[in-house]
Order: C-alpha cells, then sequence, then structure tokens
C-alpha cells in the first residue's frame, strides 16, 4: 500500500498553529474583558479587534468589519449589493465557494479568463462590451485555485473601469501577506479604497478553527453589510475575536507571519521544481506565494479518469471543474502545497505526471483536441 | 438624573460568565485539541460537542448539528425546506428576528395569537382551514416575548396535525432548561421527533460570545441543514466549540444551571409581584420560567409615544410592535429581567405603571378603545 498523499486541501499546516500563545491571550482576554466578549455586542465585531486591523491596514476602525470568516462576509456583501439577475465578474477559474455563494443571489455569473499574469485585461475588455457588471470579485493576489498573482498594470487598468462604469471590486486577499518570494504588489484596495470592499481572513494566517475574516471598505458598506450580518446572527463570535485582539495585540502577528513564511516558502520551492521537472510547460504560471500551484491539462484528460487514476495511484485530487462558471476549455488541477511536507510534494507530483501521462490522449489524435482546446 | 434602566435587551447577567472555568477548559482544550478546534472540519459541528448535547438530550450524536447561534441554523433551516410562497405559521407575537429571516425567504407568515397559555389552539385550527403550512415556528417554552409556556395539550394536538398535513415544526428552546417555579412540560421535540426541529444554544445557559447554537433532529435533516451551511461558512466556530465541549466534559453545565436558576428566580418574582402591584390585570400569564415577562395594554396608547414617555422617566422599553407580523390588536411591551437587580425591576416597573397611566385615554373613550381591541 502506498501512503496516501491528499492533494485537496487548501488547509493550514496544524504546526504552525501558536497553541502556547493562545492559551496565554486566553487567559488574558477573558480576564481582562470577559464581560465584552462573553456578550452580545455590534454585529460589525469586537471593537478592539477592529482598531487592531484598522492600525495594520492604516484605516479607521470604522472602516473594518469582523465576521465568522471572509467567505460568509462575501455572502453578506451579495445581499446588500445583488439584485437577482445582476452580473458578476468573477476569474475563470475562481474560487468555487463564492461561485456557491453568487449563484444563491440568483446573479448572472461571467467568469474572465485567468493566465499566468491573473486576470486576462483583454477577455475582461471583450466581456464589458457585451454586460456591466455591478460587482467584480477578484483574488489578485496567489489566486485560488491558480496561484497567479494579477500584474499592477491589470489592477490600475480594473480601478479606471470601475470609476467609469460604477461597478464595486470585491478583492480576497486572505492569502496577501503570504508571500514567500518576489516583491508585493499594491493591493487593489490601497489603490482604489472607494471603489473597494477588501476581504481577508486570520484563517490561513492564525487558524481557521477561530472562524474570523474581516472586510476593509467605507464606513457606509460597513455599516451595510454590518447590518445584513445583524439580521443573520446579531453578533459574530466575540469570545474568538477577544482572544485574537489580545494575541494580537501582543505583537505575535508579524512573528507568526514569519513563521508561516519559512514554512511555506520551501514547500512552494519544492512544488514549483516538481512541477518543472515531472510536467514540463503545464504550470499556470509561477507561483511565489499563497496556499496554490496549478496545472492545465489537455482537456481530452476526462476529470473522473483523473481524479480515479489518481486515488489508484494513492493520490487524492480534488475537481477543477468546480472552479469555473462554464465548461473549462482546458482540464485544470490545483496543488495546495501548505499542509503537506517535502517528500510527500516531491512523491505527489511524480504520480501526477505518471497519471497524466497514461492519460494523456495518444499522439496521433493529440493534434485536433488541442485545437479544439484552444478554441 | 435618575439612572437610566434598560427594559429592552433579553440578555444574561454578566454576573453568571462561568470566567475561571472556561480559562481552564480553553488551555485544556487546547493542549489536548489544538489540531482539530483550530482546523477547519464539518460543519455539523466539532464531534465531542455534538457527542455531549447527544447524550444530553438522550439522542444521538448524528441527529445533533451545532452552529454560531441558533438564529442562523433557524436561517439554515429555512434555505433547507422553504421557498418562496410557502406558508410558515409563528406565534403572534414571536421573536422579531425570527420575523426578518422568514421574509429573507419571502414565505407567508401567519401569525397565531398567544395567549396565557401559549399558542391558541382555536386560532390555530381557523388558520389550518385556510392555510396548509409547511413549517411551524414556535418557542413553547418561556416564549419569547411573552413568557408564557404553551401547554401540553396544544403541545400534542399540534403533533397531530403536524402529523396528519405534514408540516415541520420547528420548536425554538433556548429557555427551556430554565424553569424557576412550577413543573417542566414536555418538549415538543421529546413527544414528535421525527416531525420536529429543535433549536437551542448555550447562550442563556454560558454565554452569548461563544455563538454556539444547536439543533436536534433526524439524520437526515442534519445532513440537509449541515450542507446549506458548508456553504455559507464552510466550518463553524469549531474554537468556541472546542472549548465549551471541555468545559461541558468537566460536568459544569448542571452547576451552572443551578446558578443561573438561583439567579434569575428571584428576578422574575420581583418582577411578577411587581406587576401584580402597580400594573395589575396587566401581565399576560404567569411566566415560571425564562428571561421574559410581558404585559398587554390598551392600543389607544401609541407605541412611539409610550417608548419616548418611557425615556423621559429613564425608562428604556423596545419596540413591542416588532414581535408581531401584522398591526397588533393591542400594545405590548416586553420586560426581560435576567440582567436587572431586584430594585432596578421594582423601580423600572414603577416607572413604566406611572408612564401607562399618564398616556391611558380618558375614561370616557376607554370602553369604545377597548372594544377595538378586543375583536
Amino acid at each position: 500500500m502506498k501512503k496516501i498523499i491528499n492533494f485537496s486541501r487548501g488547509v493550514p499546516d496544524p504546526e504552525c498553529f501558536p497553541v502556547d500563545d493562545l492559551v496565554a491571550a486566553t487567559e488574558s482576554a477573558l480576564r481582562k474583558n470577559a464581560k465584552n466578549i462573553l456578550q452580545y455586542g455590534p454585529a460589525a465585531g469586537y471593537a478592539s479587534l477592529r482598531e487592531f486591523i484598522g492600525r495594520w491596514f492604516d484605516r479607521d476602525s470604522s472602516e473594518v468589519m469582523i465576521g465568522n470568516g471572509s467567505l460568509e462576509l462575501f455572502g453578506f456583501i451579495c445581499e446588500a449589493y445583488l439584485q437577482p439577475g445582476d452580473v458578476v465578474f468573477v476569474e475563470s477559474p475562481t474560487y468555487d465557494r463564492a461561485i456557491t455563494i453568487l449563484k444563491k443571489h440568483g446573479v448572472r455569473i461571467v467568469g474572465i479568463d485567468v493566465n499566468e499574469n491573473g486576470i486576462d485585461l483583454a477577455a475582461f475588455q471583450a466581456a464589458l462590451k457585451k454586460h456591466t457588471p455591478k460587482l467584480v470579485y477578484l483574488i489578485p493576489d496567489f489566486q485560488n485555485p491558480t496561484g497567479v498573482c494579477t500584474s499592477l498594470e491589470a489592477r490600475e487598468q480594473i480601478v479606471k473601469w470601475s470609476k467609469s462604469l460604477g461597478f464595486l471590486i470585491v478583492e480576497d486577499g486572505p492569502y496577501g501577506f503570504l508571500r514567500y518570494f518576489g516583491d508585493d504588489i499594491p493591493s487593489i484596495y490601497s489603490l482604489a479604497p472607494e471603489q473597494t470592499i477588501h476581504l481577508s481572513s486570520f484563517t490561513k494566517l492564525i487558524s481557521p478553527g477561530v472562524r474570523i475574516g474581516f472586510l476593509l471598505g467605507s464606513q457606509d458598506r460597513v455599516k451595510q453589510v454590518a447590518s445584513v450580518a445583524e439580521s443573520h446572527y446579531i453578533t459574530p463570535g466575540y469570545f474568538a475575536q477577544g482572544v485574537i485582539a489580545e494575541w494580537c495585540s501582543k505583537g505575535h502577528l508579524p512573528e507568526q507571519l514569519e513563521r508561516l513564511k519559512k514554512m511555506y516558502a520551501p514547500r512552494l520551492a519544492t512544488c514549483v521544481a516538481a512541477l518543472d521537472r515531472h510536467l514540463p510547460g503545464k504550470m499556470i504560471g509561477r507561483p511565489q506565494g499563497g496556499f496554490f500551484a496549478s496545472i492545465r491539462l489537455d482537456v481530452g484528460i476526462e476529470e473522473g479518469s483523473l481524479i480515479q487514476a489518481a486515488r489508484e495511484e494513492g493520490l487524492i485530487l480534488s475537481s477543477g471543474d468546480a472552479f469555473f462558471v462554464n465548461a473549462s476549455r482546458y482540464r485544470f488541477v490545483r496543488l495546495p502545497f501548505c499542509a503537506l511536507q517535502h517528500d510527500e510534494i516531491l512523491e505527489g507530483i511524480k504520480r501526477l505526471a505518471v497519471v497524466v501521462q497514461k492519460l494523456s490522449p495518444p499522439a496521433i489524435g493529440k493534434g485536433a483536441k488541442q485545437s479544439v482546446a484552444a478554441t
């Protein structure tokens, strides 16, 4: 029996959870603030944590709202600003759970291709000729699922379109602080705070289980989205927010980010090198941070067969199709590397290459298939 | 300046938060289970806490789902089972936030009068002649906002109707364990687990800030509602659930319930005695537990004037109208007594009586107004 390698889960490595410091922060937070953090409170989130996040992003705390994870906040944004039939642009592929949320709101979702430099501006412009979006949902940094970053040029152009056409940009940025190589690119929110709601989260930086996502946006938008949140759950998880506020106030966040980068950077390097070696030319872009690398295969490789064949090799993959609004023109595989050890990443990608080789259409039919894939 | 007395907030007294035991439980939970409670996990909730709740209610843990508060779980139930246009019966008055959730789902809400014995069976039967509900939402124990309990006879009759007509009963029971006087009445869920989803929460028993609500229902219903929850937030607040699971496993819940009853019972007694003395005949039923007493006044007393006049006396009241789906035939005031001290309750009700006296229609017009109120 081969050891199972799970290349399906975009989760942090539990080794990086700051357990000792959370124990200390909980005791301290409960001793000081039990009457606040164990009680009901404003739906926009626990005041001290809003203040910390405000300072972190160099904005006022009234421009910060905290909820039980950023996915749910995205749902509240949709409820606040979208009506059935509205058009929403997303990257293609994009975060599958964001697609699910958008579908619940009955909007028309238009996917814009992502290439090695993030969202494809020509495709965006072509889509603008057919549709006027009400909202554009983007993951510009180390995108889920591709791992690529959208170029500064594209960010600036999208901001221009947002200003002239009036659409709201929702920038989902949970990986923005996890750059392992290369230089930071300014967030869309920093370029155009009035056009943008920036979503982020402590899930990838501290722990998913504390369930703390947050958004930054104008005071009015914070009030509008908080009002939706209150109608759903009155108050978000103040106990966890109080603990994390205390943990942050002790200055742990910078050291935690360094710890994560030190843990994840070599895993990404291993993943990229293994893909270069075993699946040359298949990687989409060259990820420099975040949780994901990804590959693009011939659409002739049927997804169900790929997942099944991988499973037979002891390799667990998730559906690539789920990240597309419409049928993809290529076969997509997301490779989350953060929770895997060096040898698992190497072995996993070797197995993936074997499976791809096995399933690839014979050379004689390849030309025809590829031309279909390129239309 | 009179001291402000806030009779508007249905919140627990922070004095009852078990701070020391939560500090100990957090340390213990993080030391033992950090890899689970700080990570993502199944949307139905943290396994150990599901098991505890299952034992507590004498059901299997697969019949338990845990979320970030029971209000949000009610929203997920609506998403799982209701379509726009479906008919839902609720008590009239009922929990205002449940009305908001139902309105979001575009259903037709039918209010059934509540009297001193809870929901009025004759009114329920009359409504059944006009409508076939898909779902009936009830708060049979120490109802929010009236404080009354629905009789066993009525519970049994509603179960019979549910079986013959096929509607789902959602029994919201967060106050069920907070009986200070009299004898327990079996929950509807215990009478008919197949017809019922029982909602409850640790909000009133431990702390609102931990944001832990839960439901009990058939395995199929738990799966269906958990699937909705997953689509919204992937995982609920596992950190808080892990802490509360540890706290519960140490046997703290029974002692906490005793502590709450000891604190709240005399406050209820004070409240009821003060209403008997200062506003005789106005109380709806005679509450024996929970968080609320309530009064019924002549509809001739205009709500805005009542709240304003009370504020001038240093007494904060919330809107009574918000608890009704349609216009109420009487002026309703909810009186949450748990977070107030003995002397605040006494003084608050004295002030309320003064305000009511001041605003009451003159005797000459009273007969006419009352006959309108009774139609």
